[in-house]
């Protein structure tokens, strides 16, 4: 099992990093000294480190600590801590530099969003969890541009495509889109939800059906939800279509999205069940406008709505900040009759909770 | 002209910012505000912007800067300050706050790399400069694995397919080796380098060959140089030349690199001629045991490589820590009757050089 860019054993790291460090040292004398961290031990225990002689405090602080654990600095001002087994998963975490709050400056695994910068610790299993890098084939991430008439501009999109696609094949894959959190990026779901290695892991095992996963940039402002809405209908889905092999009807497209994508995913699916026959929303934020002008009078032909939605699921944890609000959805779903499945698991407001709720998605959509 | 997630008028998006601000407000009262910086106005001045209540001092220092400039304080903690119109470009940039140098929290666009974590200004031109995201065809850039038989492990790489690529066509195209700097990552020539668009614009200009740009990971630790040549040669030319159309010999495949990459060009390119016939190094750095094992007592058959090499060119800025050294590799090449082309500019080691370079290289490549 290998994870990403973590490939080298730690030792072999460490001696590297310092063998390079004294090489480069005279050229790149205005620099920070490079230091490894952070560094997960076999046994799951976690040093991090940082460098800076004139800070007075520093400690960690992540989504694997109920409290920030101080560092300590020793005589050549790294500061360090070894914290104790983590359980594995990926973690977002931060240092907190006196009272500046900063991303790891020597982890390149960096939570994609637009309103923090916190870094990622990946805690590997002794079994190789779902999300990671395995020796399974690979399908490919690419990043592409689409024009939005809706939006009038130029905007970014990622596409999957699974292993062995091959266009010239001309063979046709369904498709998921998918949607990330309020303040996240058409990346985030790949660089913190790793959905192109959860794919890649669950296809490899026969769990998961071969797919196209487009993740959109999904901010749109001042009117995020309504204008995001038809730039998925009038200009996403087309673009995709133009350029990609994937199939058109309801049973082989599916949205899923989380946070405040989750809130979209529910708009956009349910007011389109006809293009829509999966629709899965983690932990959706739904105080907006458009959701109340949606959903507060709705009264949809329900006979019809169940039998084109092969899946419609929400998924929360029952420590996220928004539990009351998504258990109170799905009842008012279930109050008119829709067929809604609920997932209810530990944990809060996190990708940890998306990646599972993602995983799980994988294995249900498109099995006829 | 639209540029990169910025194609937002600057009011609309602090108007927006704002409202979504209120609006999540008390979901996250944890984060901080969500505040817009950098802000680039019509007339070139930049306004930055930061939030901490209990810093005592805040600054922005960046390559666009001779000096760090002091941000000011209002009351509701956000620390801000506008500099004077700056040149069109893209600059890395981070603020000081207290001790602790910091990227830009508000800001997406991050500089990729292993050592620090830095702030990326983007400055758009009158018209739009050669990286600029235009109203053109685009290609795409794909983020993939493959397997190093060299260094036993799965590592990433990037590829840039050009505008109107389908594999479906079976059309080839040549193929450039793209290799970053020493402490970068595989994402480094497109997050700061944006070689795509450059390879965008100028294509459809007609300044460039449409072509295929392999972007691999370079950083292989403790012997950078020596196993990173027999990595490109031996798995990631086979690993592209099984997955993508392109042609194999060598008046259709190049190299070019920067900075640790520049040297590791040097290496891979001109003691495999009979595979490279383009060879572009960008501020080589050359102190390293295989350029000296490689070039110490160097005496190829100039002849035949001089008729072998289509372009072989050494690129660097005279304020370049690294200029003396790359003035004595040039020397050194043509005192062996090698034809060496040299690019001498002015500004650093910078990666507005690297743009530059690159630029000039994909307007000489594959022009036969």
């Amino acid at each position: 099992m290998t994870t990403l860019r973590y490939h080298r054993p730690v030792r072999a790291r460490i001696y590297s990093i310092l063998l390079f460090f004294v090489c480069l040292q005279a050229a790149y004398a205005q620099r920070p000294p490079a230091i490894s961290s952070p560094d997960v031990h076999a046994d799951h225990r976690v040093t991090f480190r940082y460098y800076s002689r004139n800070a007075q405090r520093v400690s960690v602080s992540g989504e694997f600590l109920k409290v920030a654990v101080p560092m300590k600095k020793d005589t050549s001002g790294i500061w360090s801590v070894t914290v104790p087994a983590v359980q594995p998963d990926i973690y977002p975490y931060s240092f907190w530099v006196d009272s500046v709050q900063i991303a790891d400056p020597s982890n390149t695994y960096v939570f994609t969003n637009e309103r923090f910068k916190r870094s990622l610790l990946d805690v590997p299993g002794d079994k190789p969890l779902i999300h990671a890098l395995q020796n399974v084939p690979h399908g490919k991430v690419t990043y592409s541009y689409y024009t939005s008439e809706t939006l009038d501009c130029i905007r970014p999109l990622l596409v999957y495509t699974p292993p062995g696609f091959n266009a010239a094949d001309r063979k046709k894959y369904p498709v998921l889109y998918l949607i990330h959190g309020g303040s996240d990026t058409e990346e985030t779901w790949t660089t913190v939800g790793r959905a192109h290695l959860i794919a890649d892991n669950l296809i490899a095992q026969g769990q998961a059906t071969p797919m196209i996963i487009v993740m959109p940039y999904g901010n749109v402002r001042p009117k995020p939800m309504a204008e995001f809405t038809r730039d998925v209908v009038n200009d996403v889905i087309p673009f995709i279509e133009a350029n990609y092999p994937v199939m058109q009807d309801s049973r082989h497209r599916a949205v899923a999205g989380f946070s405040v994508g989750g809130g979209q995913t529910l708009n956009i699916g349910l007011t389109n069940t006809a293009r829509f026959g999966y629709i899965c929303a983690y932990a959706p934020y739904t105080a907006t406008d458009e959701f109340k002008a949606n959903f507060t009078n709705w009264s949809p032909d329900v006979g019809v709505m169940n039998k084109q939605l092969q899946l419609f699921t929400i998924s929360v944890g029952t420590d996220d900040f928004l539990y009351e609000s998504v258990k109170e959805n799905i009842a008012m779903f279930r109050g008119k009759k829709l067929n809604v499945e609920s997932l209810v698991v530990a944990g809060g407001h996190t990708w940890m909770n998306c990646r599972l709720f993602l995983a799980q998605s994988l294995q249900q959509l498109f099995r006829e």
